[in-house]
């Protein structure tokens, strides 16, 4: 290795084009299309391996005879406290439910903190408290930690990286490249809740009917369906940053299917829509914490939606679409008005820091 | 839960006690007393369980018929280039050393960025080939990742937060609170090198001879020794945040041990001795990133280090002290001049944002 300045590395190989006065945009964290080109193209390229290659939000793996979920996300939320939860129970769930979309069960949890110096401790014990509470109803454990402090203005108050560790016992794929054209597509739940929260809250709004965040531990919904119905899950997501269109744009491109949605199946409570709607945004595109979007076999989807409606967290579950061979990688739908729209990936953010 | 303030939370029973006006500090971070204050008074006691409380910096924990080593760690380090390495290499020999510390072979690695908007791209592609390099050498996969981006002014070019999975195949138990009095203490190899490598760049300072961080991977020296000696090697941590100081005496705090060195048995290059001099710093408390402390079994000790010396990372391991009954938790040394102090754990860091 050498001093400074860095040896001059050769990124000829490299398949993102680098520009000497390139710099990451707020967009590459966003979730959208420059983020998608980032990872593709940079770390993919890098870290080419089978796991990593298949986009999901977890990797599965092998280890020692058994079959592991893995899955780590980094929290950088603001503010950090927000109606309806804060960043120690949205970091614990954003990573169990990543790791259950696996048909896993959730086991163990790391955690590592960034701190801003001059971090009241009265909000990190806060946070700490939230996380232990979250973790204690996804019944993991937080096993190991790291807590590191940067000087003022060299963070921003907390940043927590969660990684979570489950096991999967049953033998079925069930991945965002595993969607077949005629499933069906359901979603768990009324959209757009976490997003706007979190809006609400950083930009000092008040909308007439307060808007909570979502954030939920989807373990328990999702568990009973596995066990029930194995191979006729073929895909399942939780529709986090990007909102549900970035997971169904996911999804069509990892399966290289078409997916067709109604607009008027899908979920959205009227305070969220006309909170969206006074503020221009589309709530598809907007972060949810406690909703899951499934591609399922067709021939089991009511038998799946019913088990769903009878949970808590499945009780507005709707089936919103279905897949289609052909038109790869596409995804529309159908409006009110009847008129078909393409719902694409967008470019950056609406929302920045969301989760 | 609720819209803001957050509801005032019960800190009754927290045993860290909390002033409305105390705030974290860069002290926290830094690996000594107050860093030890905040984990053992709030993390210990919210997250309390059997792995966590061993304070190893990683935890072995049972899944599903295995046993894993599991360790996770937030690098923040300043500048994210320095001379012998980079905050890419350092993530990932970091979290790979913490996992091998139990006796482990290292398997998977995911890794989470917190990137500072206006990062050059070709700075995080710089750091993510290194990464991936770093990781070939080590035979490690790094199976999943994250990346998240803040406003300019909420971080500092780039924060990764690694956690690894190995594979525990031994036996025996290996932990800083498993150090018996009659051990022998062995040290890897010269001290204090990352740190003033690390510092060098950070403060634009030219030393007469350069030096470079020690970053490697430690699981090619560790490996055989395990196999070899097995319950020979009670405890293994290497020496990062805090030095030698901090890691001697979480083995004698955790073990309720007194252990005793030699100044003069303490491997330091001369250009790195005098680096420290000139600058009143302490090489006891300056990290290494490529240095490990033993406790082993008296009997074995010189076996073991014969083995450590064949091996290019321990070709100057010594032994530097033993571990004895009584005066439980205190490191004392004696000096080159033949008098006895005490080596304590600092209050605070004397180097901020080395790892």
């Amino acid at each position: 290795m050498s001093d400074s300045p860095p040896e001059p590395i050769d990124l000829a190989d490299c398949p993102l084009p680098i520009a000497p006065h390139d710099t990451i945009q707020m967009g590459h964290g966003a979730g959208g299309r420059m983020t998608q080109s980032l990872i593709s193209r940079l770390f993919r390229w890098a870290f080419d391996n089978e796991a990593l290659n298949k986009l999901d939000d977890m990797a599965v793996v092998p280890l020692d005879g058994s079959k592991l979920s893995v899955s780590t996300d980094s929290f950088v939320v603001d503010p950090i406290f927000f109606p309806g939860g804060d960043i120690g129970e949205l970091a614990v769930y954003g990573t169990v439910n990543d790791v259950a979309m696996a048909g896993a069960r959730p086991v163990y949890l790391t955690a590592a903190f960034i701190i801003e110096e001059g971090l009241p401790l009265t909000d990190l014990t806060r946070v700490v408290i939230s996380m232990r509470d979250a973790a204690r109803r996804c019944d993991v454990t937080i096993i190991t930690g790291d807590t590191k402090v940067v000087p003022k203005g060299k963070g921003d108050k907390l940043f927590i990286t969660t990684t979570g560790i489950g096991v999967v016992t049953h033998p079925h794929t069930i991945s965002g490249s595993n969607l077949q054209p005629g499933d069906k597509i359901i979603l768990s739940g009324s959209i757009a809740e976490h997003g706007m929260a979190v809006l609400s809250k950083r930009e000092g709004m008040r909308f007439e009917i307060p808007v909570e965040s979502d954030a939920a531990n989807l373990h328990p919904l999702v568990c009973p369906l596995v066990r029930t119905f194995g191979a006729g899950i073929h895909a399942m997501r939780d529709a986090t940053r990007g909102g549900v269109a970035a997971v169904l744009n996911e999804f069509a491109a990892g399966s290289k299917v078409g997916i067709r949605i109604q607009e008027q199946a899908i979920p959205i409570l009227p305070a969220v829509a006309s909170a969206c709607g006074m503020l221009g945004l589309d709530p598809l595109y907007v972060a949810n914490e406690g909703k899951m979007l499934l591609s399922v076999a067709a021939d089991r989807a009511d038998q799946i939606l019913t088990m769903m409606r009878a949970h808590p967290l499945g009780k507005n579950a709707a089936i919103i679409g279905d897949v289609v061979a052909g038109s790869a990688g596409l995804v529309s739908m159908q409006t009110l008005l009847g008129s078909w729209r393409i719902v694409d990936v967008p470019l950056s953010e609406q929302l920045p820091r969301i989760c």
